[in-house]
This record gives structure tokens, sequence and C-alpha cells, in this order.
């Protein structure tokens, strides 16, 4: 805050100083787009989505109806399509909308699958229905759990389930829990399988969920928001099989396809609940009496009134790159994290969190700094390991050469977790995350 | 759809074509920014605003940790102080957040009074509290039941108040209602005053409202997501007088501040309570032993995960204009409106929806065609006049020259909402309008 003078006062400042401010405003902040960036899940800055992103901006216009958005809302429909097609709903039917993230995204899911099964709780509220259960793996993203909290369900009713050394879910694990909830006496409802968890980028065993699923007539839901970029790509989308067996996907363009933020998909594969579960039918907006097909209007079935365009940026990609350059894209990406891997897995003070080659661009490990390596395991060994990755963040953050996240998970101290999504990215940047990792970290 | 390829492939297309569908989009789009553009509370299209998006689009980051946005994080917390001291609370003091819309900025307000009275369902779901019992008029924004429907209080507990014949609150319904919930055994939580009213403009009596609301310990939310601007305006700032005893309040300074779109806040004057509310601690991605001070990371109070960055344009337009060029924005929309009022309010063929000055830029009004001017009132005359404004909305479209809403409001058939948030609106566009409508109308 030295130096920048961010108040806001009753005067107006002059142009020159509005540049100045634009200046320092992209001076002290973060360049998300540098190929060096491995901090987070969207990163990169693609061209042509940044002028579709402007292009938006500069129609300033919002999605609820197709009178003020007539060209948006058609590109939304027949993207959401071709999304629906990709994960293998027969003819790409069903609904979805774009929404403000992943998070919100998977608040969809739950949501409707409250309305699927108990209706009756959107004009009587939660005690129409019995005491309700969520399941979703302890590796899942934090917003099912949120979810759970906002609806009305409790966190206490978000039952979390195990998984395996590499984060997958253990189908016996829900089955055992589902089992368990009902002899509870409480209703089991919602499933979420993760294609793609944040920290491993593990994809749950879909198949093997949805046959649960089934079993018991619970909602499936898979919160692709991570790794469901991996269904435009021949090579990898095995890693989803199953997910046309899904009620309802999360999926985040932003993410691994690098659209810019936002853009998150909600898609569904019954047509018409997601307007049941949402619609108020309010007359200023949604006049009944208007000279078009007014299905056309999308802002009955969303939580929000007004709703931002995030299609255009998408779609505009999408034509630009064509399905096939998405995949080349995911593929060089899956290719650079496997440069990784191979890299480090044998490499003298690298670890890896665990075994095997990653299923997604994660690629979790620590660094072992020269003073621990010879270090026997022990309270003290892990305590020292614990603050090694902070440290080296923090140099990193301070000579602002490079960046990528850490966090402990479980039992396990802090750790390392490498990400790829830009696909400007090469390997010289890998090799040169390694060695600034051990320059950094090689007297701590 | 005709002439305009939306359809997505495999290949790419070249980069002429992505401009001509770049181009085209522009085209059959809908010129939200053109001053005779009137039919969203939400238009005109600021150029330092829309440099703001630019700029944010550029950056490409996300709200929800201080070290991938650090500029944007600081900006935002000095804004929402700057806000929070327009409103009245004591040194600026609270907290807040900007949400994608003024929708779930409301659903907030709803989610904190719960965690506030019964911060338990948390945890345990909505079957640890009593049957809550929400208050908001007949005449506020549906989103308010929307909520009241998603967190699973359900519709039937979002209770409507009766209004004035300008559409306002009448307080002593509002205490009617609560001594009757209370009766029946249910818990009233939560009142809603609207300042600005999405049809009428109206500005419910926040002072004899709040009164009640600390009687009974009732959670005060001013939804004043269209009327919140007016606070800028030393004129028009007393149509919110008592706003500051609100404990929540929604604004949207994308709506009557003429921000590009999205940008909404959510303001609450407890400090704490957002973040507890809301809070999942998620380790991997706020984590407590990062470099710097971690009250930073925004993303623990929020329902979303990432969060577009909406303040830049918000802050620079704010620097670019200062408080007073927002305060000759408003005033200067409000004397349009007065200017269109007073032209209709005794013209021939016009019929005002309610008497008296608007308090608000909104303008309702019926256009009587020659044909209905003689007819007695009557089920014929009622229903002919409902096809009315349809029509020449219709028409209006058709032809492109200007656009404005329309809606039935309970028991009144259907009648043209004018608004003004444009400062680039001028009288010869109010001029035109009505013109327009008489030339459109006099042979329906």
């Amino acid at each position: 805050m030295e130096g920048f003078n961010l108040e806001l006062s009753d005067q107006p400042e002059s142009l020159e100083q509005i540049l100045v401010d634009c200046r320092d405003t992209l001076k002290y902040g973060i360049r998300t787009g540098h190929p060096r960036f491995f901090n987070q899940l969207s990163s990169g800055l693609d061209i042509i989505g940044l002028a579709g992103e402007w292009l938006t901006s500069t129609a300033n216009t919002n999605m609820f109806t197709y009178e003020i958005a007539p060209v948006f809302v058609l590109m939304e429909q027949l993207t959401l399509k071709k999304m629906r097609e990709m994960i293998g709903w027969p003819g790409g039917e069903g609904d979805g909308l774009f929404s403000p993230g992943g998070a919100i995204s998977n608040m969809y899911s739950v949501m409707i699958a409250r309305y699927k099964y108990f209706p009756e709780v959107k004009t009587k509220g939660m005690s129409a229905a019995p005491r309700l259960v969520l399941f979703t793996s302890e590796h899942s993203h934090y917003s099912i759990k949120k979810a759970g909290a906002a609806l009305g369900f409790g966190t206490d009713n978000v039952i979390l389930l195990s998984t395996d050394e590499r984060g997958r879910v253990i189908p016996a694990d829900l089955e055992a829990k589902i089992i368990d909830a009902k002899q509870k006496g409480y209703v089991p409802l919602f499933v979420n399988a993760t294609a793609g968890s944040t920290v491993y980028g593990a994809f749950d065993p879909i198949n093997e969920i949805a046959d649960i699923c089934e079993k018991y007539n619970l909602w499936l839901h898979v919160d692709g928001a991570w790794g469901g970029g991996l269904l435009m790509s021949r090579k990898h989308r095995h890693k989803l099989n199953g997910v046309e067996r899904a009620n309802s996907v999360t999926w985040n363009p932003h993410k691994m396809m690098g659209v810019p933020l936002q853009c998150s998909a909600i898609l569904v594969r019954e047509k018409g609940i997601l307007a049941g579960c949402n619609s108020m039918c309010a007359g200023y907006l949604f006049q009944p009496d208007k000279q078009y097909d007014v299905t056309y209007d999308t802002g009955d079935k969303a939580i929000q009134c007004g709703r931002h365009v995030d299609i255009f940026k998408f779609w505009l990609m999408w034509k630009a790159k064509g399905t096939i350059g998405f995949e080349q894209h995911i593929d060089k990406c899956l290719d650079l994290s496997q440069y990784l891997y191979n890299k480090i897995k044998n490499r003298e003070g690298f670890q890896m969190v665990f075994d095997g080659v990653p299923q997604h661009t994660n690629v979790c490990f620590w660094y072992i700094p020269p003073s621990l390596r010879g270090m026997p395991d022990s309270d003290e060994r892990r305590e020292k390991l614990h603050r090694v990755a902070p440290k080296i963040k923090a140099m990193m953050m301070e000579s602002g050469t490079t960046m990528v996240g850490y966090q402990p998970q479980g039992n396990k101290v802090n750790f390392f977790r490498m990400v790829v999504s830009n696909p400007a990215a090469t390997q010289s940047d890998i090799d040169f995350l390694i060695d600034e990792i051990e320059r950094m970290g090689q007297d701590l």
C-alpha cells in the first residue's frame, strides 16, 4: 500500500493519474498468465479468450432474458449441448447453465437432487424431508460441504468417503456408509464423484460408484471442475469412464481448458428439472406474453437473477481452436506433467507423495533439503519438513521468479502440488522450477 | 440463427472468420449502452468502467487469496469500507464481499441471519432450528423467495407484506404478521426492507421497520440493489433514512451507478460473522502458515471458491469520477425521470399507475390507445389494455429504435416501467420514447 494511493475521494482524479493507477495495478499484480505461474488450477492467458472477454464487457449485457442477450443465449444453449454430447448423454439432451464458479455449480447439483426426490422442500423447507445425507470423498472439493451448510443439510450430514493411497474413493466404503446411514434412519440422497481432485488430481471410479447409486437410487453428481476438460482428449477421456451415467456434472472450462475466469458449467441429464427447482416466475422479468419463444429466457432456471455473460469467450475459443485444439492443449499439459514426474521421481532430494504416474497434471512431492536427508523419520523431522514448502514458497514470492502451491493433506505434512494448465509452459519452465526449488531449499 | 453459423466443430476456424463472428455477435446483439435502451435497471457503458473490465480480464486472476490478487483484495477492502461509511456504520466497520449479483447478495443476508441466531444449522442442518420465517414485501425482488427455497426454509415460510398504493411496506402489517407467526409457533428471523423496488422504485420506510425489528429481535436486511446508489446523492439519500440500522445491505453498483456488469456488494455490520457462517478452512487453499497476514484471504467468507474480480472497474470509476461524479450521475437520472413524469402525468393517452412523484427513476404508466380512451372500465377493456404494452414492445424490438420494459403487478394489467440509469440519456431521448409509444400505439 506504500506508494500506491488506493483511497477514494470526493473529487475526480485526472486521466493521467487513472493511467498511472492502471499501470500500478498491473505492476503490483500477479502474472497469472506467465508460463512459470503454477499456483492455481486456472492459469495462462489465451489471446482469443481475452478478446472474447473484451467484447463481452463491451456488449455489457445479462444472460437472464433472450430479449437482451439473443446471441449469447443461443451460444450458451449450443455450447452446453455440445458439452453434454461429450459427456455422452444421448443426443446431447438435458439442461444446464454457466454459473459463477465450480462451487456454485456443485451447489446447483445438490439443490437439483433434493428437488428430484423431495420437491416439497421448495415450498415447505427441509422440515418436509427426512434427515438427508450427502456423500463425497475426503479428497473432494470443500464446496460440497459448503453446499451442505448453505442449503440447510448441515455439514454433519455430509459424509466423507475414504480413499485409496492415490486419493480415489473406495466404492466399498461408499456402500458401507450408505448402509450405515440407512440403519441409523437417515436417507441417503446424493453422491459426489470427483473427476480430478484438487490436490492429487485423482479420478474417482465413476462406473463402480454409479452401480451403487443405481442400486440405492441415489443422485450421482460428477465434479469435473478440474478434470472435465479431459473429455476433450481421446487419449485421456477414459479417466472419466462412466460419466454418462451421472445425473449432473460440473465442468469448468476456466480451469484445464484455459478459458479466462470465470467459466463454469453445471450440466444436468434430466430436462426441465433445473427450472422446476429454481423458478419463481417473476412477472416483471419473464412475461409469458412476449413476442418470442420465452423458453429461451434462462433467468428462472438460475439462483441468480442477473447472470454474467461467461459463454462468449469460451465459444470464441472453441471456434478458433476447434475441438482438436483443446485436445492438443490438454495432451500437452499432461505430457509436461509426465515430464516433471519422470524428472523428479528418482531425483535426490525429491520424494513423491504417492506412487505411480499422476492421473491429471497434479504432481505432488516433497522437497527434502540436504539437512533432512539423512535424518530418520521422527516428529522432529516431520515438523521441519512441514516448514520447508512454506519457506520456499515465500522465497519464490519475494523473488518473483515462479509460484507453486503447497498444502498438507490428512496426516501428510506440507508438500508441493504442481499443476500445469497453461499451454504456454514448456519443458524448460519445468526444469527452471526444479532448479529454483533446489536453489532456494538447499540451505533449509 | 440464419446466416450466423454458431456450430462448434473439430477443426479451427480461420482468424478472418473469428473476426466475422465477433462482428456478427455485436451486430445481432442488443445495444444496452444506447441512451434509448431503457429496458433494464443496468444500462449505459461507462468508458472508464469498460477500461477497468478490460484490465481485469487481462490480469485474469481470482479474488480468493491475497497471494494471487493482492491489489484487487486491498481495493475491495477499501471500497467496501467506503460503502459502509456511506451507509453510516460507525467508522465504516463491518464486513462484506462483492458477489455475482443482487440475488446472491440477498441470499448471503439470509444465510448470515440464520447463522447469527441459529449457528448450529451450519453443522446440523435446518432440523436443528424451529420453523423459521422470513418477511419481505409483495413488491420485493423474487430473490428473497429464491433464497428461502434454496436455503431450506421453503417459500411458504417467506411471508409477503402488504404495501401501500406506492408499493411501500406498511409497517403495521409487518408487526401483525410477526405476531401472527409467533402465535402459530413459528420463529420470525429476518425482515427484508427494499430500498428501490424493481417495478415501482419504492423505498420501504426503513426506520419504522427497524423499530419493529429491534422490538422483536429480528435481523434487518436492506435490499438496496437498485436504490443503494442514492446514498451517493446528498439530495436523494434521505430516501434510505434508517439504513444505518440494518444488519446487512445489498448494493449493486452495476445498476444505478453504471458500473459494467457484474458488480454487487453484500455489506454486513457485524465483523467476523461472514467468515463464521461460510468458512470451511480448506487446507489446500487457505494455509495458515503463509508468509503474509492470511486475514487478507477472502475465499473462506464466500459460498464460492473462486470469485471473479468485480472490484477494479468500480474502484477505477470512483477514482475517475469522484464521489461527486456518482452524485451528478444519480441526480441527473432522477431529474430525467421527473421530466418524463411531468410530461406524461396529464398527457392524453397516458395514465400513471400510481399518483405522485416517483421516489426512484421508475415511472410506471399505461399507454391508452385512442380506441380504448372512451371505453368504460370493464373486463373487455382490461383485457385489451393488457395486450397494448406487449404489442408496442414487440414493435419497438422489430424496429430497433428503443426498448422499455412492461409487466403486470398484482391486479394491474400490463403497464410500462420506465427507468433511467444511463447518464448519456437526455431529454430528447425521453421525448423520443413518448413519441415512439404514441406512434406505435395509435392504431391498437
